[in-house]
């Protein structure tokens, strides 16, 4: 073996140097800049640095890479690869291995340090693993009576800022009642947590592999949370509660309204919440095998007014004009200082809200849609009592909500119901027959299905549901049961007894059972008006922006993720847009915490983001009224829809030749169930 | 007059320049850098903006000054004259007077925002007012559905840029939870505290005049608090309680010993001294007319174990070798992280521990004292059961303790008892005929007054306390009943029957009554034990840094502050020093605390200083026994204290003149009391 220097080559970055014989492979990775993760500092504790020697011969690099250019496996490896995780053949802790002659390293990704998280959808960018919070392991000089090295917390101090480079730390003053403990039952090896680079938040004697953070999105209705190891960028868990502030009021309104009814109404409903957040952490960590005091991080959406009553506000200004938000900018706060009951030094960072209406749990659907990232114009809205819209791109963005009332989440409606067992979900009428299909939550079939009946015999059809309502309103709309002003066509009744006079108006008799479900034409009126709400809070950011031509669509929240976007579009809640470009963004809330859980820069990220939004405020603005009104008829697709109307293929009015397009359409619909 | 811009000076200052007419004097000051203070933003509120207009002819300056160059007196002046504080003739709110003409102002002291805090000692320097806390006053935009201007805290912190030049400010989550309410019942004017000019921490509605803080002094038997107005700079009220931990045990090593017995020994002491520290912050607020909640900033001192516990920290460390700190560094903290009830936001700053056994209380002591700003080499000792000694001057600080044990402290002593009401604590013994006089703490008379008996009725003479035996040992040497070596002369019971033997050796019989105070050989061998062990310490320090010549010397801490410097030196306590400059420093320790509640950059100076010290662990140094053993003895003051004995001019023997150095040395101490 010559004595020159050895030439390694670092796949896949391809960074490559020649260094001394001699050299750790770990140091020399790190000189120049390849990007490997260790927590136990170079101990072959934690099996973060594992590389693969590469066998062969690299022409393109002139250099022949063998096992035996590295130094045997030692003892430290053995000890790994029994205890922890075995290491396969060409795998070594690069913190051990020792360059003997050239060589190929690969560095796999679940050993790059801020490695990528990868995202399903193809069309979101992927997540880097950068979490507010890391580990650190450190063996700290212990006190001695000779020398003057300082108290326990400046020795620590000192191991960290040798070992990790992390100088001017500062120290939580709740993890100093544990730190001399810690130091000692770990024989002055420890492993730190710190947040930001700046401030130790937790001290475990020994080598700890995990920090665990999670994500948490508060709903009126439900509380969902992801549980995350913040090492690895996985989610471990993910759980939901009902939110318990229901029992103070089914809605927004009327738990603001509890507020201002009651003298100690905030504080009950901030103390409901933050017991139901406390509750949904200790259910989520027991899935995850872990405890609360395991957590060091943890981020929140929320709307403004679910962010307000978890961060102890008032929520009473957001009830009316001006919608005055006590804060609007992000927060990162003590959990302990919120009362959520995780480890004492853990933080808790609270996106930041849009505006009065827009929440944080629009800036997190801003983050995961990233409508602020892209050349192509978004729409991206979450629907539910009030819509939450967002429409624009990089160059600018604007954002509005919009007061589309309950009918969207079932209520309102005579025969709706919220979103559970035995609602009434997915509808198709023939508009020949004008006989209805339908499928229930709780079951695959549709109503035609011979074995429908037994399928829902233990809980029965019971109401609809909001999609449910969407899609018979819009089948009845493509039937010609009702026409672009809504109206139920009572001419209708002599073709088919479902069509009945009810008072002065028409109904149509959707279910017979125990229970008869029936749309009303104030059903369909107070669908028209939710939509023409929504619909009007679009127009009136498009026009703002001056943007007509909308390139995707994103629908989120509970609702938004179970209507099928072509009956969105064919009753105009939504704008015209190539349909397979409007999508489900399912709970983008959550999806934006969590981002912000694993990746800090996103924080920063959708700060900015956020303030450059521009907000527009429904109320006062007098084109809102005048959309509005034009927005209550069904659009006629031919003229308002092109590129929905190529797909789906339906002329708008009846005398067109509907057969065909309905069957079209029928396929591609059955063939997504 | 002629329309030339008006000339102005401001005196102390010595700043001039020249303004065109119509410029507000508030603004002409500042442009200049004119140091006036302002709470109120120039309202008119708060009047610390007050000015006196120079009437005259200055020919120095070549203008003359007249109260008709500026403005009338206008309403907000009167009403703030009426309201507040009457303004004198010629006294004026540079907020609210306009220039008109040439003017010489005077800013009083009071009006400086950075004022000196004279102390009445001169050798020390003036505190320069600078806390960590201030208030601003600020006017906020309200919240406006046309314009899109942010959530309250967001406009707060606009105005706090705007008003104040407050930038990148943070806000403490638990003033959020109030800040909605002070916005609105303010209408929109609020007064912030504002913490290191980086986070708000308090936000009242409308005008507060006034911020306040404490500084806390934990020692092992009392806890003493200041109260100030941060605003000012002034003493409001003092106050002490007795340290509830003394139910654990009287001194330091037997509290340490309670944590070592019981398993929640710590936590149990902790709760004690916070449930101590919260009375006496309730007592002293009350003292001062205000609550809890209005104090925004502590600062604490206090040796490494009541450091240690105030702080939730296991004390155990510190109870043996190494001698290991938790923490030795400065800490800033939350008050209502460590238990601490006052204002939510407020914080505690806890004074640097220079070593395992010389605590936070000696850094405060150094930064009252101030040896490492001098040329002069200080000696500055706190003496209680653990002596802290520190040595040094500008360019060079050693510190070490010394295990003087409890005798000082009256404790181990025959007759010893604390220094409470029917303690001896001055003595004089006639060295013709050995007989006593003395005074008890509880009453100004000597005990050959002829009122002595009855001004003592109530109480008795119960015993000795530290400064008794100090002063009792110390005259016996001077009136020869012992020698050098501490041997009481048997020979002199012949002479008078109050030496009498005591088993095989003999006594001194101080006092006859309901209780007998004897001082016997055992007591005179504890004092000098504890002496010995004192003076060790100091020669340590003085060997190591080739100091012989010891400048000046500050006896601090309750027995510190009672002795009398003569017979500490002719006891050899303390090593040879011109006598005028030995002084008793009071509580140094209380005095550095609130130099560090008064002055923020005194929290650096003291923590590099800290830093700088050197520390010498008495416990290894094998020098540290021989001195020892050499300090037993009394000193020769002839060979040793030159320089004493220049003053107390009273030969060690009684062979010598004896009579009229005593005299003279009476005649000083009499005039003194």
């Amino acid at each position: 073996m010559s004595l020159r220097d050895a030439r390694i080559v670092f796949t896949p970055s391809g960074r490559r140097g020649t260094f001394p014989r001699g050299t750790r492979l770990l140091d020399a990775a790190r000189s120049i800049g390849v990007d490997i993760d260790s927590v136990c500092g170079g101990r072959g504790l934690c099996g973060r640095c594992r590389i693969v020697c590469m066998d062969g011969n690299f022409a393109k690099h002139a250099i022949v890479s063998r096992a035996s250019n590295l130094t045997p496996v030692n003892e430290i490896e053995q000890r790994y690869s029994e205890r922890w995780r075995k290491l396969d053949d060409g795998h070594r802790l690069s913190c051990q291995a020792v360059i003997r002659g050239d060589l190929v390293i690969d560095v796999p990704p679940e050993s790059q340090m801020h490695r990528q998280i990868v995202r399903k959808d193809a069309e979101h960018r992927d997540i880097k693993l950068e979490p507010a919070t890391r580990l650190y392991h450190v063996e700290v000089q212990p006190p001695d009576l000779l020398e003057a090295t300082g108290g326990d917390l400046q020795r620590l101090c000192d191991a960290l800022a040798w070992e990790w480079h992390l100088s001017d730390l500062v120290c939580d003053p709740v993890v100093l009642p544990s730190l001399q403990q810690a130091l000692r039952e770990g024989d002055w090896r420890v492993t730190v947590a710190v947040h930001k680079h700046t401030t130790i938040v937790a001290v475990w004697p020994g080598f700890r592999p995990r920090a665990h953070g999670i994500a948490i999105d508060i709903g009126s209705t439900t509380i969902a949370a992801h549980l995350v190891n913040l090492t690895a960028g996985r989610v471990i868990a993910t759980d939901g509660i009902m939110n318990p502030q229901i029992r103070f009021g089914e809605d927004l309104m009327s738990r603001v309204s509890y507020v201002m009814t009651h003298a100690d109404g905030a504080s009950e409903l901030t103390d409901a919440v933050r017991q139901g957040v406390n509750d949904l952490i200790e259910e989520v960590c027991g899935l995850g095998g872990i405890g609360p005091a395991d957590i060091v991080e943890v981020t929140m959406v929320g709307n403004p007014i679910m962010h307000h009553l978890f961060l102890g506000l008032d929520p009473r200004e957001l009830g009316g004009a001006p919608f005055a938000l006590a804060i609007d900018t992000a927060l990162d706060v003590k959990a302990r200082d919120i009362g959520i009951a995780i480890h004492p030094g853990a933080s808790v960072y609270v996106l930041p809200c849009i505006a009065g209406h827009v929440g944080a749990d629009a800036a997190g659907m801003v983050l995961a849609e990233e409508p602020h990232l892209l050349d192509d114009i978004s729409l991206v809205v979450d629907v539910g009592t009030n819509a939450e819209i967002v429409l624009g791109n990089r160059d600018r963005l604007l954002a509005c909500s919009s007061p589309t009332g309950p009918a969207f989440e079932g209520a309102q409606i005579s025969c709706g119901q919220r979103a559970t067992r035995g609602a009434i979900e997915r509808v198709r009428i023939d508009p020949a027959s004008l006989e209805p299909r339908y499928s229930v939550i709780g079951s695959e079939l549709w109503s035609n299905d011979p074995e429908f009946d037994t399928a829902i015999e233990a809980f029965g059809v019971t109401g609809i549901c909001g999609s449910g309502i969407i899609e018979v309103i819009a089948e009845m709309y493509l039937a010609g049961i009702i026409d672009e002003h809504g109206v139920v066509d009572g001419a209708l009744a002599a073709q088919n007894e479902r069509i009945f006079a009810d008072g002065r108006t028409f109904s149509y008799l959707l279910h017979e059972g125990r229970q008869r479900i029936v749309v009303t034409q104030t059903d369909v009126r107070q669908v028209q008006l939710a939509k023409a709400a929504l619909y009007a809070g679009i127009r009136l950011l498009q026009e703002r922006a001056g943007i007509d031509r909308i390139d995707r669509i994103r629908l989120a929240g509970a609702f938004g993720s179970h209507i099928d976007p072509k009956f969105a579009m064919v009753l105009g809640l939504i704008p015209d847009c190539d349909l397979n470009r409007v999508e489900s963004a399912g709970n983008a809330a959550g999806m934006g915490a969590m981002i912000a859980l694993l990746n800090v820069p996103a924080r920063a990220e959708i700060e900015t983001a956020v303030r450059q939004i521009e907000k527009i405020e429904t109320a006062v603005e007098p084109r809102f009224q005048e959309h509005f009104v034009s927005a209550m008829a069904i659009p006629n697709k031919q003229d308002a829809f092109p590129r929905l109307f190529s797909v789906v293929a339906r002329p708008p009015s009846k005398q067109l030749a509907a057969g065909q397009g309905t069957r079209r359409r029928r396929r591609r619909t059955e063939a997504e169930q």
